[in-house]
């Protein structure tokens, strides 16, 4: 690892809900709370994949504020800053109940067991698998296939090299505390949204020809680049809107229902902009950029395609989002 | 001025040189020198003014880097260090030759008085004006009338505004110490791109239908805005770019001879980015955006108006620049 480069603790709760429950904690309705911040890229695959799979009933969602302090997320969001089901201020909380005195990153996505109070799992990269894998049994009827048996292999080898240099990618040029640093990372961010802008360029989806997990993941981060990558963390050789192929991919899917319907720009910015003080000191949250492109036609259908496949898509969003 | 609002000093040295020497400093060829910086934009005025009016070799030109420390802008792009011409290593000593203890700002565009080592005047708004209504006995045969009698009133309305919103209003928005006051500075900004783009829907130039100083100082900014404004200072409604009658207008300055050959992209972002520690701890420089654009066409010719009126383009700049 370079001087200066910034590294993601990696180091999660892996516990995980499984249908055979063989960690202890089994699939079951009602008995889980995910908890998420709708400005988070992470938390945001976790939403997105609730909503197609319409685990909504079974898997209830608190939703922390978009900024935190040293110590924890919190549900500032909620009246009396309290989640009215898990009845905590702080997300630190269930980490405590989870691990007394527990010294990781505080983070989103994070399932908790209600009756218990205790995070299960933090590990955001398997926790959209599982709900995939593991909850069938709770999917709604016309749930997508989001990691089929067929494509797997491909769409971890996708997600592999969009984790590492899209995903976390914009992260380390952000937060690089060297030129070298940033420089390098700046360079793997853009040769690898031209790479993906060439396979999309003929087919409408990432693998296959429906969404899937890999579009998921790319998506929650191209939704931020230019409300908070391309500005704050200098990832600025243009800006998504500037790139025609990628801006169209991103846009249909933002306009796939449980796509766009789980973004709210605002928190995005509040979070990025007033949480990271040691890259913008002043924490004013810019008011740009105009967000109206997103709903502009797309014209990806004539790639033809069919983003639910045999399925169906999720009904409209719940007015709260929860 | 309302809380957190940003204030430029605008006390200058209003010392002037003039065809009948009034203040003492009669305007004659090779007794002064402009000291400029690439990187700031009120230079970049004189610089265009120099080229345009065939003032070279009247008036050298000295250069300082892009950064600058809390002191002083240095000569250090020269070979070691030193101004070639008035022996100095840093601007400031031409302040304190002029006035021992100078504690305003040390800032460029200045003219040195050669013989004393003193400096004249760092009253950029009025340089300017000066090499135009003062320095006619050595302007080049063709140059253009860059401030006419006739059209001086609209020159002046223009810029108090230009300046208001836009010149001075990109710094109001990236140093505003408060959201209100940012966002009071970037509403009056766009607002004022908005109706700076009306204006120029129909026509070529700001005023008449000839290049004039509206246009140096309405360019010196907007050649600065992608590169640093839009993410370093927060002015990210859209860039420049993405204002299509702006962004011709623009280019079609670029590459007009005296105004894109003064530009240095490498050197703007160097300054901006390193020099504002408080708005860029870290100091990083990013690599984009891609300047390519600036030599497209810009199909502004189909509105008439020509650039240089009755007078002629100024020859190709020297290859040092100076």
């Amino acid at each position: 690892m370079g001087s200066g480069e910034y590294s993601r603790d990696q180091r999660y709760l892996a516990t995980r809900i499984t249908a055979d429950g063989r960690d202890g904690y089994p699939v079951e309705p009602g008995r889980y709370r995910l908890v998420v911040s709708r400005a988070c890229p992470w938390a945001n695959r976790a939403i997105i994949v609730r909503r197609l799979l319409g685990l909504e009933d079974s898997l209830s969602m608190g939703v922390c504020g978009p900024t935190h302090d040293e110590r924890s997320w919190t549900f500032d969001l909620d009246p009396g800053g309290r989640d009215p089901v898990l009845g905590i201020e702080r997300l630190q909380e269930a980490y405590f109940a989870r691990i007394p005195g527990y010294d990781k990153g505080i983070t989103v996505p994070a399932i908790v067991d209600v009756p218990s109070g205790k995070v299960v799992t933090n590990d955001f990269a398997r926790i959209t698998l599982d709900l995939s894998l593991e909850w069938t049994a709770l999917h709604r009827p016309g749930a997508p296939r989001l990691y089929p048996p067929e494509l797997r292999a491909e769409i971890d080898e996708v997600n592999e090299v969009v984790y590492r240099d899209v995903n976390n990618g914009v992260y380390r040029a952000g937060f690089a505390g060297s030129q070298e640093a940033y420089e390098e990372a700046y360079h793997r961010l853009f040769d690898r949204l031209d790479r993906l802008s060439s396979r999309l360029e003929s087919r409408r989806y990432l693998v296959g020809n429906t969404i899937t997990e890999a579009d998921v993941r790319l998506f929650t981060t191209l939704v931020r680049f230019d409300a908070v990558y391309h500005g704050h963390f200098k990832c600025n050789r243009s800006k998504l809107s500037e790139m025609p192929v990628l801006w169209a991919y991103a846009r249909d899917l933002f306009q796939t229902p449980g796509f766009g319907d789980t973004i709210d720009f605002e928190q995005i910015k509040q979070h990025y902009y007033r949480v990271h003080r040691d890259i913008n000191p002043t924490g004013v949250v810019p008011l740009g950029p105009d967000a109206g492109g997103w709903l502009t036609p797309h014209g990806r259908d004539s790639l033809g395609g069919r983003p639910f496949g045999d399925g169906t898509p999720p009904g409209v969003a719940s007015v709260s989002g929860r």
